[in-house]
């Protein structure tokens, strides 16, 4: 009951969103589409745009107009409402089967952030379950797009709450005068609102503690320069940018003493999937002896695969070789381009979640926690 | 004699320089002047640029249209010799004094390399002794113009000499079938031809063994993609670009199992500064134990200065927040950007010079190389 007397307040809290007025994805109750800021014009530029068909979502995916993992997996919810609203299906059987449709294409978009999979998951689960109890009239076809879209506006509003929650636990780690690392953008831009290792450091400032932020660029597609730098200056929150070559510069002098990241995902035995560059974030945090954190809600974490299970998505080279007309490599050159990588659990301090902060042995107390909730 | 006689081989292949065509930097005896590949250019342009006045020397070395160690303190001893000629000096004093003033200016354009300082060191030197070994008429200031000139020739062949030396001890640390990661440039453009760290690479694919690369981009200017990239493709060797965020990724991937990197000073204690990102390269092969080996001449050792002696130089914040029309950060945003770090000795599996390789401990092997030089 204490708990839920917590939520209560965190939903209050939420309609507030007491710092950044940036709605990174949102449905529009008026028209019945998708709105979001446009994240490949950031920073230059704050555009929305505004989708009502799921392939349109899909694609936003794809191009990381929306990213983040659990941005996406709100966007992939949405993106199934919309496929529910636009189905010209009169039996339940069609609604499910152009549901399961627009479900493949959501999820191709990105293979490693499981939160897709587990906004898409959990948003087909309840169609299915409304399908089961209800019989097969037409009207039964209109409930059902009802609850798809119902469901999809809660992961929605959990996705705030889940990030205020987490907040408040994370700001217990860090101190006044603490100068916090961060990597790629796990911030409001990567989220609902809100954000998660942005919004512990966002918590930690509303908490009254006098914070500095340093962010790498995170190449190559620079969410650090253009989300991360942005948002927080956005937000009054002292930030300053080094490019990804600067960590162990950055570490070795001094200028920063403890490190927050996201997550796309985490296994069971606490080995944590991250945009590019975390594991050597990581390693050299490790190396200098400061505190690694991970902030990661519970819809991150996938139960059932071993790290070699995980498939990194490898990207196009043009993200590497330059930008339009602007080439900064030779031309036909061969190009590496991982998403993601794998930090081992050795290297992490903690990972922060919205029931609390999940400290080694991981393989044991994220059990436990996963057992408790 | 042996020694001597290997030095007349190498100055034999000097003078057809194997694979590049690419003349970094080079004088031109016809007009008086100094010749650059223009590398802020690349890869888009080859574009070569003269210079005959040091004041432009400078500027180019301001501004990165030559960079490299090697290659600035070629550049320096270049433009010194362009004071030289352009001087109006009547009396030895007064050419010296013009030498000393534009010392001074191509000396501040990049405080960390060691090898700028050598250069201009080693021209004044030879000016100097030749003042006081000649009475003062104008003659005589025209016979220390040419002192000038011959010994910043000299420096630009010695330094290719050097490379092929050094190529030739540092090839036999690679094996066949090894992929070699490499970060920023220590190519033929970082020097006159040919290279310190791609000349062992050059050299190792001379001996006939089947190699591939890895090259970091190295932000914020990317010299590995704009640079590295152009001229081992240039070359036909096999080369893959990887952001500088996925050298963790690479290497716990088993895509690389060698690094080698150039250096723009080694102490007496073995620390080497390089290229900001080095120092993180040579953590994460530590991590993978990967061997990590630097390519340096004995010109680029500084026998007196500790590490804390050191001024890393910090570079202005728009090579990361953006070139030209292109902003990838908020604007107004701080920056935190130095051009080198420090790797310290335990990280690095040898060194090699064309004296051969210095392996560890460093003090102690560094100091016997050179009382045997």
């Amino acid at each position: 009951m204490v708990e839920k007397k917590e939520e209560n307040q965190q939903q209050k809290q939420k309609t507030e969103i007491p710092h950044s007025l940036l709605k990174t994805v949102e449905w529009l109750d008026d028209s019945n589409r998708v709105r979001m800021i446009d994240q490949t014009k950031l920073p230059s530029k704050l555009v929305y745009v505004e989708y009502d068909d799921y392939q349109d979502v899909a694609n936003a995916i794809r191009t990381l107009v929306v990213r983040g993992a659990p941005a996406i997996g709100v966007s992939g919810a949405f993106g199934l409402a919309l496929a529910a609203l636009k189905s010209d299906a009169q039996t339940k059987e069609d609604l499910l089967n152009d549901l399961e449709k627009a479900k493949k294409v959501l999820f191709e978009t990105r293979p490693t952030a499981v939160n897709l999979k587990w906004g898409l998951d959990k948003v087909m689960e309840t169609a299915k379950k409304d399908t089961q109890e209800n019989s097969s009239s037409s009207d039964d076809v209109e409930s059902i797009k009802q609850t798809v879209l119902t469901t999809a506006k809660q992961i929605a509003e959990d996705d705030v709450k889940t990030n205020m929650s987490m907040g408040k636990f994370g700001s217990e780690l860090f101190d006044d005068n603490d100068t916090i690392m961060t990597h790629c953008n796990a911030g409001a831009l990567a989220t609902v609102a809100y954000g998660t290792a942005l919004g512990v450091i966002r918590a930690t400032k509303d908490a009254g503690k006098n914070i500095k932020v340093i962010a790498t660029e995170t190449r190559p597609v620079q969410q650090g320069s253009r989300l991360t730098a942005f948002e927080l200056k956005h937000d009054g929150i002292d930030v300053s940018l080094i490019p990804d070559t600067a960590v162990g510069y950055s570490m070795s002098k001094g200028l920063a003493n403890k490190v927050v990241v996201g997550a796309d995902r985490v296994l069971k035995t606490g080995h944590v999937f991250n945009k590019i560059g975390t594991y050597q974030v990581a390693t050299m945090a490790k190396q200098h002896r400061i505190p690694f954190y991970v902030a990661a809600p519970l819809s991150t974490f996938d139960m059932t695969s071993t790290p070699d299970d995980v498939i990194i998505e490898m990207r196009k080279a043009e993200e590497v070789t330059g930008e339009g007309e602007r080439r900064t490599a030779p031309d036909d050159i061969n190009v590496i381009n991982p998403a993601f990588d794998m930090t081992p659990p050795e290297l992490i301090s903690g990972i922060i979640t919205e029931k609390g902060i999940i400290k080694p042995p991981y393989e044991e107390n994220i059990k436990k926690l996963f057992q408790a909730n």
